[in-house]
């Protein structure tokens, strides 16, 4: 025991968040006692709330406590019928930021990772085999992230997707806007010759 | 709004901790939601509690949710008459790592910062000067932080401690043992000079 038992589970509590050390739980933990307990009052009912609410979005499988996400139920997505999957919220956060894509997600939340006993179940792909049966889905945009396990899982749903009539493509991959080449790395400048497109 | 309200909210909450960015806290909320219900909860039951229930050690000033900290109840300080002021309950971490002070703790919760309006009274000094004035108390160890302020704070309770029987000292500054001269910055090392000892 450091402080008195309290103090000592809240600064071990703090560390259940992504990336925060026993000094930076310390320091967590001393601010709000001693600053900002309002806000730390806040914050704990909150997370109560939301871990307790949180749940996934029917439709495309981000978190939301309501049956369907804001993006879902938007009536002003011109494309409702293009589907984008991608690999975590934050992308679609990312996507939605650039403003030009008008379709709906789906969000793996994941991708295939079989020695994490990650498989098409726990990325909801029976979801969206659902989905692509129904019809209504006239395009697929594969855009997972550029590495092994994300080409690996676009493979794997284009597979899947073959079935139906839809599709498929996958966001292409290559030098960055504004990018030097010198400083980009080799297996991006590899994938960009082989995207190369006619001018 | 970017997700649902709950979600937007709870990474707005996140916030509040200290060095938290958007991009921090949005990670953070998704990886609780993701894989750690149970930790959130449990860190939300937590902070609740500590927000509501922790007050100060009647004794040192310290956090604890009892009247007085463990080190003021404990009977194992030897030297309970030997009193070692610190600005942070982080300090006195430090001092008790060391293992080798076996007194109490004053603990300040800053400094002197009067462009801030930490005054005397902040700082619980008047709580000090009642710990002089009872007796019991032989020896003060200024060791607040060898900054500006941390120089003025340590310089004002010697003032006020002069008026009572107990001798005062500052922690020494120097050259870090193991520390490399080269290394050490100017004002640490005209420290080390200034506090010469004789061999
Ligand atoms: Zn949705
Ligand atoms: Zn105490």
């Amino acid at each position: 025991m450091k402080f008195s038992p309290l103090v000592d589970e809240l600064i071990q509590s703090l560390r259940c968040l992504p990336g925060i050390g026993p000094k930076s739980a310390q320091r967590m933990a001393f601010q709000l006692l001693e600053r900002d307990r309002v806000a730390g009052t806040k914050l704990a009912n909150t997370l109560a709330q939301a871990m307790l609410d949180v749940g996934h979005c029917q439709s495309c499988r981000t978190f939301t406590e309501d049956a369907l996400c804001p993006i879902c139920v938007s009536h002003k997505r011109g494309h409702a019928n293009v589907l984008c999957v991608v690999e975590t919220p934050a992308d679609v956060l990312a996507i939605e930021a650039g403003g030009h894509f008008n379709g709906r997600y789906f969000v793996l939340l994941g991708h295939l990772s079989p020695l994490d006993g990650v498989g098409p179940e726990e990325l909801g792909l029976n979801l969206l085999e659902k989905q692509l049966a129904d019809g209504g889905i006239s395009e697929l945009i594969l855009a997972t992230n550029p590495t092994v396990e994300g080409d690996a899982t676009a493979h794997f749903i284009a597979d899947i997707a073959r079935h139906y009539q839809v599709s498929v493509s996958r966001i292409a991959h290559g030098v960055p806007v504004g990018g030097e080449l010198e400083y980009v790395d080799s297996t991006t400048l590899a994938l960009s010759f082989n995207g190369r497109l006619p001018l």
